[in-house]
């Protein structure tokens, strides 16, 4: 459970302390600090508050009953269990509902509380000290290791130091398991028992070199035979000293710094971004004040951690005790990169693994394990005959640029163009779009994206297609206004399914002969020179979320690989069933493929082989930036010769990264499992599909009923849904449209700023007069839901 | 102390027992260990090594004895401390050396050793088994954590968890440090205290999740009272049940198999990467058999771990006790990227880190702390009062794109072009190259790189220039052939230091006036359009490490700026100081800024303020891609205004993504410190620099002897060595020269293959005729002094 605030109040100083192990203190420093604080001098009141989550062992003997004896104050616990052992087996059975969403939702409750009291009192701040159990990754009751299960909130970390033997490792360990998880750790605390290990000093040291100070204490008193009273005054005697001892002040001085200089860092983020960052994609003109900037504190699974402003205040009462952040579901999927959920532990532990084991290695003349398994791993899963070569590259546009060059090279050769000489361009579709270097930019028709950059130049011809989109409950695929003639009149399919089911639709008669008009036009007229077909399937992605008809594109691919782009006459055929025959057709999938769509290809939808495949985005799960050109062997065989200049000589200095490809290793091998195993998508899939194979069929995480529903919605022209991704076109009743239509703003903005009834606050992006949602490949099936029912509302709420 | 070989043989299964603390059974593990592979049934023998590398406590309770009196085989400790404390402090005083590199010499001896015996007998298999002492973080005698001691021989490891209160948290953050630095962990064992905490119910799970599994074994006798008799009786049972047991005989199988698992992925490595990688850079048809590319199986430090090949072996006798691997200096810092040396442990966690707090966020409209920090290191170290703006791309391709698409666009609106309609093209220097995107190699005159790209268009004018080198003892400055008219004769100077010596050099009338007058012939006569001067400042990367006289690219620079490039006539006067003037002038750093040459910018040589400043590689320390392109604002405010299309549409979907932005701040920092701080570079400095303020010279991380002594060399044309660059043009014989010549490639296949009487081996590229190397910023003096030798070797070889 991801959707709960993170953990930050003006007014509140709330901590975490994590052991290095059970038994090293935790709970002497808690009480330690909570009496520093209740004793500390200066004009600052301090109210305390002390929360143990989860206690197991007699209640008579639990820690918040020893914190309020010897400090007098109340402290609180959540979760009691009895029995001595694991929070995860005492749990079994227990009458309470020990889930980790309901252990958040209590302890961010607690917290919040604990900001408001400490508001009762002007001037007065508050103190939270969430004292964990055991060892910092120890079960919680669900089972789930502490420190993965507090991570919304991502309190900042006190870690006490274990001062046995073995404890300068356990504690390292313990500190590195923390940052692994995103965690601040605002200081490591020694219990100094004066023994020959040193652990301190050396903790010191360490720590040191990571800028975490360690503060050393006075040893707890050993109380082995001491009698309970004995016992009471020789700890109290403990605290009374203690609490107010110069170290006690310095670790008290530490976590009041640390604590203003986040709120600092946080307050001025949005003034250093504007006054150093430039954006990418922005017209800075429009961001009008600094605080139009979103501020990112963190963010975790399908949420952001985003800093309130005025404006995301501006439905909830001003009040200080408000947490200073909100999660945002990440409506984007932060521009359609993330799989896996922000933040995955598993991810970051395993990207580190890569960095821990080569760093990044020279690829040239070289190879690796993790660059082999996944060239391997595509191969398999692009299942396509005739792919058979990976080149790697950064991104997606640098992949595309990559293909293109493959393909012209090919074409080129086989058609006896000098491409230096000849202007030999692309065939592609109306509105596509790869990317933002200039030769995948030339890949594309004139548009706004390219409009004022200098060297494009467009290179190529773009076809006219027909689209289809549920509009007002009906499936339909349409044809470009005034286009009737070209592609025949609007189609009304019973389901989504139908539209891409080629046994009932059959091939195009119509459609293939209007390409081929079109072709002949080009070649046979115009004597212009072709070298590749450049496609998105399914989806045209940055050109406005345009689902195109999947039949007109199978129609395209056919004709042009047997159209003769030959400019001096005779054809030329392949000399193998597998190598490209035509023009080498080019998929490129950086948006559509590898689950987007729920499938591990978009291309599987049209049952199109490609001789080219270009793959970025979800690639790494949405980690860093990794991109492949899979390709056909009659691709790679343009490329060899006697001559280095011959060979493709494209690579970027991080080409096949060891942790981008480890990393798409373990994301690709997660959401196959995600596909084949796991019970979500089963229940996605339930709800589009009837009784025929899942995997055959076209379905969405957004839910049918919701999608007809605002398809009929007054301010809605239609929708479309296929796999994660939801998109809305919007009535713009200026009369605009297109990539400069406003439409959609006003709707994303009343999606971020007011929350809504089922409590969500939802970012998304915009293309003109579209807005889309993008869930990721883990997102569950209630908090869709929960993002369903706020978009319902806010829609509503735009009519009124 | 990274220059031993990995350790991995064929007939030898060495391992390292880690444990998750001190005192959870490593020792009663490992003598069970070496018991079942004494007795284990089958036809293999097994030839048994125990190796104690640190123990501390009194000789007579040692492990060794124990293992010896257990198993009634011999038993070997390293280091034996008599203290029974950590053993960084018990080697305190001690007699013994107890650096890290004796160590691992003495162990990787030790380990040889091992896979020699197993060798005597026909048939049979070694077995080592490495116990390491306390948790995975110990420290060892030196202080170092023992996980990171061992780790350039990545032993496969056995981590025995914690059965006790806390251990599951323990155990699985002792794994986490494990996989953190890049080890594998073969199996993790539990015994079986019966207690009810359940230990190995949970971690079998979780490690299960991790394709890592979990055995549970009995558990160890209690001797608590036991007499030593009795005890002695006791464990034998022990032992001789359990060593037999079906539950050892699924761990000793699970380690043979995880063993020819790795020797066969090893093995298979090259032919499968022939199979399916295109690689960058590359003419395959030069790949002549798959075992031409190098495995690499990981890296540490300024090395590769490389599998050896019959080419590699060929100066080795071919014995089955030679391990498998072998360290290669990095000697093209992995495509320049290499800063912080390979598997470095800080580097990994903060990567980490990152993505545990963000995974990746979108950042169009949104900020985090790494970019904004990040950001703002940059415009500090860049120290250029023109730089404001920081745009964030992914690689230094789609960084250069970035710069000229904002320079054309702040041209283009300056000189009232419309760069659709108009040529407009850049300045450069001859053989520059910016990138293998279309876009940065039409930036670039035609070369042998894009002579076969058929998008390629170079757009622009490339000056000739003058270089400098130490040719035959002596640094000059000479003119390109036939051009003494242009440049003058060749200079010579006394140091390299005088010839970045502007105050000693003065202005050059004869530069200044020769490159106005080529601008005067291609503007006012030819009336050709340019929108920027792209530079790589100090040296040219790719065009073959070519030293351009710094004083002609300060000549080019004030030249440019003081000309006009209107054709309309009037000259443009910039509104600001800081403006861009004539044409914004781009420094391309990607290769050669952040501390390549000893500077955070190579700007800083010529003592000029860009008006662009791209930068990549060492960026992230080498570790993962990012770019940046930091500019000014007069060039920002050129994408000011009113409409969508008038800003910089340009944006990867990783943009500014945390890990980078994170580990960029992290490495920055480290390459900082190492600069001022750490004492290598000291020396470094020291060996070129006298009586002057070292940030201000030119110095170089390879020696002047070395670099004076070559430079004399018959074989040798000219050498250049600037900050960790060393480049030495070989005399090709053949008569050929540039990109085409092979004259270095014989001796960097010696400097690969034939290992040197320094015990090194150098994986080095060439460009042409050029031999580089590269060290990484952590490179120690010690290590480049070997490489010094190995290259003197083997250069002296060429000429037998």
């Amino acid at each position: 459970m991801s959707r709960v605030p993170g953990a930050l109040w003006k007014n509140l100083i709330a901590l975490q302390i994590y052991g290095a192990n059970t038994g090293v203190g935790k709970t002497v420093f808690s009480t330690l600090l909570a009496a520093h604080f209740t004793r500390r001098e200066g004009k600052q009141r301090w109210n305390l508050n002390y929360i143990k989550p989860v206690s197991t062992g007699p209640s008579s003997e639990a820690d918040d009953r020893y914190v309020r004896k010897y400090t007098g104050k109340s402290a609180y616990t959540i979760f009691q269990f009895d029995d001595p052992v694991s929070p995860h087996i005492a749990a079994r059975g227990s009458q309470q509902d020990p889930s980790n969403e309901q252990l958040l939702r209590r302890l961010g409750a607690r917290l919040e509380k604990a900001a408001c009291d400490s508001n009762l009192v002007r001037g007065s701040m508050g103190i939270a000290i969430v004292e964990t159990a055991g060892a910092v990754l120890s079960p919680g009751p669900s089972g789930t290791p502490q420190a993965d299960l507090f991570r919304p909130l991502r309190l900042p970390a006190v870690l006490i130091g274990d001062h046995r033997l073995g404890g300068i490792g356990s504690t390292i360990s313990a500190a590195e398991s923390l940052i692994v998880r995103g965690y601040d750790i605002d200081a490591v605390i020694c219990f100094d028992d004066k023994s020959k290990f040193e652990n301190a000093a050396y903790l010191t040291d360490h720590f040191g070199k990571m800028n975490i100070p360690t503060f050393t204490l006075p040893w707890i008193p050993d109380l082995q035979g001491s009698g309970e009273e004995e016992e009471a005054q020789r700890m109290t005697a403990y605290y009374q000293t203690n609490s107010r001892a110069a170290h006690m002040y310095q670790v008290g001085g530490r976590l009041i710094d640390m604590h203003i200089k986040r709120l600092s860092s946080l307050g001025s983020m949005s003034a250093r971004t504007k006054e150093t960052i430039w954006h990418p994609f922005t017209q800075h003109k429009h961001i009008e004040k600094a605080a139009d900037v979103l501020v990112f504190d963190s963010a975790y699974g399908d949420y952001f951690q985003v800093k309130h402003t005025d404006t995301s205040l501006h439905d909830v009462e001003r009040k200080e005790d408000t947490t200073l952040l909100y999660p945002a579901f990440d409506g984007s999927a932060s521009w359609w990169t993330q799989g896996l959920g922000h933040g995955n532990p598993k991810l970051a532990l395993q990207a580190a693994y890569a960095a821990g084991r080569y760093g990044h290695v020279m690829f040239a003349g070289a190879t690796h394990e993790p660059a082999i398994t996944l060239a391997e791993r595509m191969i398999k899963g692009l299942a396509n005959p005739r792919l058979r070569k990976i080149f790697y590259s950064d991104n997606g546009s640098t992949a595309t640029e990559v293909g293109i060059k493959m393909s012209l090279r090919a074409s080129c050769k086989r058609y006896e163009w000098t491409g230096a000489r000849h202007e030999v361009g692309v065939l592609g579709l109306r509105g596509s779009y790869h990317g933002d270097t200039i030769g995948a930019m030339d890949a594309s028709e004139p548009c706004v994206f390219n409009e004022k950059v200098d060297w494009y130049r467009g290179r190529g011809f773009w076809f006219d297609y027909p689209t289809f989109k549920l509009r007002k409950g009906r499936w339909v695929v349409e044809p470009p206004k005034d286009m009737d003639e070209e592609f025949g009149p609007t189609q009304y399919f019973e389901t989504m399914e139908s539209i891409f089911d080629f046994d009932f639709r059959g091939q195009s008669p119509r459609y293939e002969a209007y390409i081929e008009k079109t072709l002949d036009k080009l070649v046979k007229e115009q004597h212009r020179k072709f070298g590749a077909l450049i496609i998105e399937p399914c989806i045209l992605g940055a050109g406005g979320m345009v689902f195109v008809d999947p039949l007109f594109q199978q129609s395209i691919v056919r004709v042009v690989r047997r159209y003769n782009f030959s400019t001096t006459g005779a054809a030329v055929a392949p000399a193998h069933e597998l190598d490209w025959a035509g023009l080498p057709v080019m998929f490129d999938e950086v948006f559509t493929g590898l689950y987007r769509l729920g499938r591990f290809t978009a291309a599987s939808f049209l049952k199109v082989h490609p001789d080219i495949s270009v793959h970025a985005k979800l690639l790494t799960g949405g980690l860093l930036p990794l991109s492949i050109t899979a390709t056909s062997q009659s691709l790679f065989d343009a490329f060899w010769g006697n001559e280095k200049s011959d060979a493709l000589l494209h690579g970027h200095s991080y080409t096949a990264h060891p942790i981008g490809c480890h990393i798409a290793n373990v994301s690709l091998e997660s959401m196959s499992d995600l596909n084949t195993v796991d019970s979500s998508w089963r229940k996605y899939k339930g709800d589009w599909i009837l009784n025929t194979p899942a995997d055959e069929r076209a379905w969405s995480m957004w839910s049918q009923r919701f999608v007809h529903h605002i398809s009929k919605h007054d301010r809605v022209d239609y929708v479309n849904a296929l796999g994660s991704v939801l998109a809305v076109s919007l009535v713009d009743k200026s009369g605009s449209s297109g990539y400069s239509s406003s439409a959609a703003v006003g709707l994303r903005d009343r999606l971020l700023n007011e929350i809504s009834r089922t409590q969500v606050r939802i970012h998304s992006r915009v293309l003109g007069n579209i807005i889309y949602l993008m869930a990721s490949m883990t997102s569950k099936p209630k908090h869709l839901a929960a993002v369903e029912a706020a978009f319902t509302e806010k829609l509503n709420a735009l009519s009124d």
